[in-house]
């Protein structure tokens, strides 16, 4: 199940950034389960990762290698999908250092210049002859053209592969932005969401590329949620290659604004399509806090709704029972407010105001808004002027199915 | 659905606190719906109310009236199914008043002697004809040994009527605690569930009454959880009749602590009740976090894990996906702590160890001790002496089908 079309796009090749996908049947036989990427000499690399204590062997070592990586020589990615690889203790960190060391080996690089990657299954021990001996084909696969199979290689309980690729034109010169993402559960990503790769052929330094990725994560991956669950493995990589010679040192440089637009762009693509992949999602909602009196305040009110069993029940049930998004609102952890000044839209149908139904109510066509596919609820807190959305999607019967079963 | 067998008690009657329950059609036909209770002047009254901003109408004259109530006179709760009247605005707040009116009328008592609670769906009109022409054959029912229907008269989504009913010997006197509580969805109580009514013949003071049933509650109904809503009409009220004869003043006289102790058991098995007939719940489980270094963190740990739907999924699956606990624990909002000292047992199986799966680790054995109907998750944080538990169930189809159709 899944909101919407598939609407996987053409995936434009971003140059001196080539993909290899193979099957190692790491869990399951014929399923694409291995991704190696390869980056140009010459490009820069910025990621963020979750903050979740209990991070994965392969983030541990992405944060050890990314310091330490020689930028003038050809850097990898290298993603599995079947183990998360996360709970793993020393011997976890031993298995990813062991396939990083695989890679360099085969490469003829630096083992530091090899970042891993795992998602699925925590606790279980990753099979690292199955991958080493499929690593081979990955690298003989590798090219610009790889993102398509890429897209699948990364996928878990993802119903579909997500993709988002543009072509701008900076000042003259066309600029690619391609990137894939994965996940459909455990998805309340923070700092970055379970699995993202973007690549452009801009040049930009690793100063602006850091700030760029956390900024773009900010207003992307961190404002999705599927279940409130953040995963062990989030981690999110942007890479510039430069091979299109327009170069952003600064940020100051003449396209840098149609760039940066573009990339979140692409990041919001990303993220939203694994809220409507979420797990037995059949709903994408929007919800928007606007008149909040600071961001993380709009934030808290957003997440208080958007995690609700109740509200997202009736989400499934397309009733609107708005009753449980007040309580919602009314329990969130912020500042005192006036529940009077509180009113509540979906779509552009006034639901509640002054904290109770409103007088022009009619249950009809609230219920016509919530049988779309696609919306939006706006609270108006009637407080300030900050606003913020968060995406997320319903529960369903599926979501209880999936992760049931899921394992077994 | 609800774990365990029903245990509905004997309920020992209370001198001095009658009940009387009806059917006045407020929703549905031939359904308890409409209980009034009736406290004997001398008697002392406390409660403790929802936090949640958008409380109820019912909640809002509860507090305005409880500090006007004259003590040598009688009192009375009128309860009703049905509709919650929150989120009605002046409206709700003007058609509680009229059924405390109607009431205080009947009776010959001043309005503000009267407590108004109600509960069912949240913005809908509170029927207040039907409720004041059943009013009287409340008042005609009202007995000491009204217990039985009155624990029917409360339940909205409940399958089972919830009490507790205890005797002890106070000093060489014997004391009589009795109590009926409410509930099933829509609850993480904060400072009450949704409501509760426990009433004993001891005699205890205002001041103590306040503090007790404050703690009483803070130790039941506030370590509870189905579904992380908080409820928009909470209350749990404690009465005191003084009609054994013993009287706490102070809290120093004889008997005192073993009333204390019997009190709060009454409020842990109202409590427990309500997460045991939680909406689609077909497992109790203690969530026990220990070695943590305050009350707050040991709290909120145990909540991030009793919130987190891949947790409670798995616990409805039976499943030992411990990782899910893990990746729970380490987005818990709490101060750094080390991974590494944390270990998990389920009952006394060791699950996770030094941060990752126990060397121990047999499947069949974890999945054992979940196979039953009643288990306790234990975390071991390694930080500090502090403890603390949460009641909470797990999610089932029948959460999502319930929370779906209900209202239609």
């Amino acid at each position: 199940m899944a909101v919407g079309p598939d609407t996987f796009p053409k995936m434009l090749p971003v140059e001196g950034f080539e993909l290899g996908t193979t099957s190692a049947e790491i869990k399951y036989p014929d399923r694409k389960d291995l991704v190696l990427m390869a980056i140009a000499p010459g490009s820069t690399v910025s990621g963020v990762f979750t903050l979740n204590r209990f991070c994965a062997a392969p983030v541990t070592l992405c944060k050890e290698h990314l310091p330490q990586q020689a930028s003038d020589h050809k850097r990898y990615l290298i993603t599995n999908t079947g183990y998360a690889n996360a709970g793993t203790g020393p011997d976890g960190y031993e298995n990813s250092l062991s396939v990083c060391r695989y890679v360099a080996k085969h490469a003829d690089v630096e083992v530091a210049q090899v970042l891993p990657f795992s998602t699925g299954v925590i606790g279980e021990r990753l099979p690292v002859e199955k991958i080493e001996s499929a690593l081979d084909r990955c690298f003989e696969n590798l090219t610009i053209d790889g993102w398509d199979d890429a897209g699948l290689g990364i996928m878990t309980t993802d119903t579909r592969p997500k993709g988002a690729s543009v072509q701008i034109d900076c000042a003259g010169t066309p600029v690619t932005i391609t990137g894939i993402s994965k996940g459909a559960g455990m998805i309340k990503p923070n700092m970055a969401t379970m699995l993202a790769y973007i690549a452009t052929d801009a040049g930009v330094s690793k100063a602006l590329l850091d700030g760029l990725v956390k900024e773009a994560a900010d207003l992307s991956f961190n404002q999705v949620t599927v279940d409130g669950d953040t995963s062990t493995n989030d981690s999110c990589m942007l890479v510039a290659t430069g091979q299109s010679n327009v170069i952003f040192e600064t940020g100051d440089e003449a396209g840098f604004t149609e760039f940066k637009t573009a990339l979140v762009k692409v990041f919001v693509e990303l993220a939203t399509a694994i809220i409507k992949d979420g797990e037995g999602a059949t709903k994408f909602v929007t919800v928007r806090v606007t008149e909040a009196r600071s961001l993380e305040e709009a934030r808290e009110v957003a997440y208080t709704i958007a995690h609700s069993p109740l509200v997202k029940t009736a989400l499934f049930a397309a009733d609107p029972n708005w009753g449980r998004i007040l309580a919602a609102i009314g329990r969130a952890s912020i500042d005192e407010f006036d529940v009077e000044k509180v009113s509540v839209y979906l779509d552009k149908v006034l639901l509640c105001e002054k904290g109770s139904v409103a007088r022009s109510y009619v249950e009809a066509e609230c219920a016509a808004v919530m049988q779309q596919d696609e919306y939006t609820i706006e609270i108006r807190m009637g407080l300030g002027d900050v606003a913020a959305d968060v995406w997320t999607c319903d529960f369903s019967y599926d979501y209880v199915k999936i992760n049931a079963d899921y394992r077994s």
